[in-house]
């Protein structure tokens, strides 16, 4: 061993889904199957590369001022990140600081232990129920905060405002979060409905799945003024300038188009009702997606075997080798025509 | 006091240089004032906005390999992040985990201590010379760690590979980084031509100042094989899809075009030439300066009358309010006519 190898800090990576180079259909990290708004495009083309030598806006405002227009949230209730990965990731270390464990489901975003882990957060999984539900009434305890994702992923299973209310209620003391990653999917309301009843409310969302901006890595939280100033504060302090240019214009024109999210999010609605259809009828089981993926497992056919089956005809699935769910699939709704392709490839390797 | 406000950790934010809104001679944040190379237009342009939808490459591979034959580095001995803040907070994270504390000068950049204190990593500043010079004897001690900017900021001092190269016969245990993020201004080499004889030598450098392209967020570091991998290790743990698709093309397009760069850094190093014998005329010393930078202190005219009489003419230049510097301006090298207009402006405040 060299004498400085001691100093570096050693973890197991985490592995992403599977990026392949060639062309497969990718029904496998959850992205959109349709292309963000054309205004996305129009503010790519309309940047100026001559102004890319100044550093871009600290605070990302023509970003901030887009979204409170959408939302109608104050600019100052508003934070934004290089994706809803460095959001919570910002959150975990300004919120959760006390010596209680924070709480999260046991299946759940794969990321919460890991940041846990990483700035030394005591933690505690809750175990979802047996149909893969959370269950409200184990967060009414002492904790040192909680979070959790709305619907959850990957079940695709969605909660109600009363349900994100009774958690609050019992949790005043600590910073609630509420990962609504999937929220657009949903017919269930965001909790952003919640934030003028609670201060210790933040959501987080993502333009990475409903508006098609995963390669522009863009995510934002809404809060009360507090916790967004006290998440702005622990950001500059380490790093004043996170979000690029490019970014905060392409990110700004997508907000301003509502009506394209709209229409995006319909369309891979109406292809994930089909699915969960079709999916039916070959003998898988699922909660009612409120996604834009299905969790599946099927009644004969072990979840791995399909997974590997379906990867050598060029189809990628999530299949994730866990406790509880090694017999489950992840299938992110792509295009019909993509699902259709799905379909016909389940037939044979189920026949 | 409301009850969750107890869990939130709390930090004096950092103050970055002023970004004013309105049109101003802007000296304050060593930004270039010269475009970025013109394929980096070209590469957003080209960009198709579908592809948004994907989740970038998280390897950054394009500028990776773009980086590698620029440079004549293997790719596996590069690390890429959003600016070199993202760089340094991660070789923080990764590198300086020991409970010797780790040692920077007490005048360079403001966010060494920062990360110290944010990843709790003990350290010790150590004080630059009278002329502001780094002893590299003071170095030759027990330590967790080495880190220093070549050239230092704000002193605008470079130092030479020997000197480098006796911080690190001295320091073979643990990890020394140099951030060479003025480098190229500077006619001494970078140290990553000690890479072949130090395996436990990181050097940092960003597209922000001779690229010209501070908004777009581009940072990067060569080290050996088993450094890199161990910061990909960190990152990935925690972070998967941090460089957005914009900033891996234009950069991968930037990097290709290294004569333009050479260009840009003659324009540059020609104009400060002419700016350190004008501000010598006018009564300043100042460190022979080896960056986009001059620190200066004039004879009689306290500093930050200077900087404040400048601002009132829509002048910004730098003013430190710390011990050993506050009677210094740091001024960004602009372009000819703007080094002008503070000539003039310094003329009638100094008369």
């Amino acid at each position: 061993m060299k004498a400085w190898e001691d100093k570096i800090r050693r973890v197991v990576p985490y592995t992403p889904g599977e990026q392949p180079k060639r062309p497969v259909i990718k029904l496998n990290t959850n992205e959109c199957p349709y292309p963000p708004s054309p205004s996305v495009e129009q503010a790519m083309r309309a940047l100026d590369a001559d102004t890319l030598r100044l550093y871009p806006d600290t605070e990302a405002l023509p970003l901030v001022k887009a979204l409170s227009a959408a939302y109608g949230v104050e600019e100052d209730q508003i934070f934004v990140g290089v994706g809803s990965d460095d959001v919570l990731a910002m959150a975990f270390m300004t919120f959760f600081q006390g010596e209680k464990p924070i709480l999260f489901p046991d299946i759940t975003y794969s990321f919460y232990d890991v940041w846990a882990e990483l700035f030394r957060i005591p933690y505690e999984k809750v175990p979802l129920d047996g149909t893969f539900h959370i269950g409200k009434e184990d967060y009414y305890r002492e904790n040192g905060g909680v979070i959790f994702p709305n619907p959850n992923a990957p079940t695709a299973i969605a909660e109600d405002l009363d349900f994100i209310r009774d958690i609050l209620r019992h949790n005043q003391d600590v910073i609630v979060i509420v990962d609504e990653a999937y929220i657009d999917f949903s017919e269930k309301p965001s909790a952003k409905e919640l934030l003028d009843e609670f201060e210790n409310l933040l959501v987080v969302q993502t333009f990475s799945k409903s508006r098609a901006m995963a390669g522009m890595r863009i995510g934002y939280a809404f809060g009360s003024r507090e916790l967004i100033k006290a998440m702005k504060d622990i950001k500059y302090s380490f790093n004043s300038y996170t979000m690029n240019l490019p970014s905060q214009m392409a990110g700004a024109a997508a907000a301003a188009d509502q009506d394209y999210l709209k229409h995006t999010v319909q369309k891979v609605v109406a292809t994930r009702e089909r699915t969960q259809k079709r999916l039916a009828e070959l003998g898988f089981s699922f909660p009612k997606s409120e996604a834009n993926f299905v969790f599946a497992s099927h009644k004969t056919k072990p979840a791995r075997e399909i997974y590997e089956a379906l990867k050598k005809k060029d189809i990628y699935v999530r299949y994730f080798d866990k406790p509880r769910i090694y017999n489950y699939l992840r299938i992110t709704i792509g295009t019909d025509a993509q699902m259709d392709q799905l379909f016909d490839a389940l037939e044979k390797i189920l026949r």
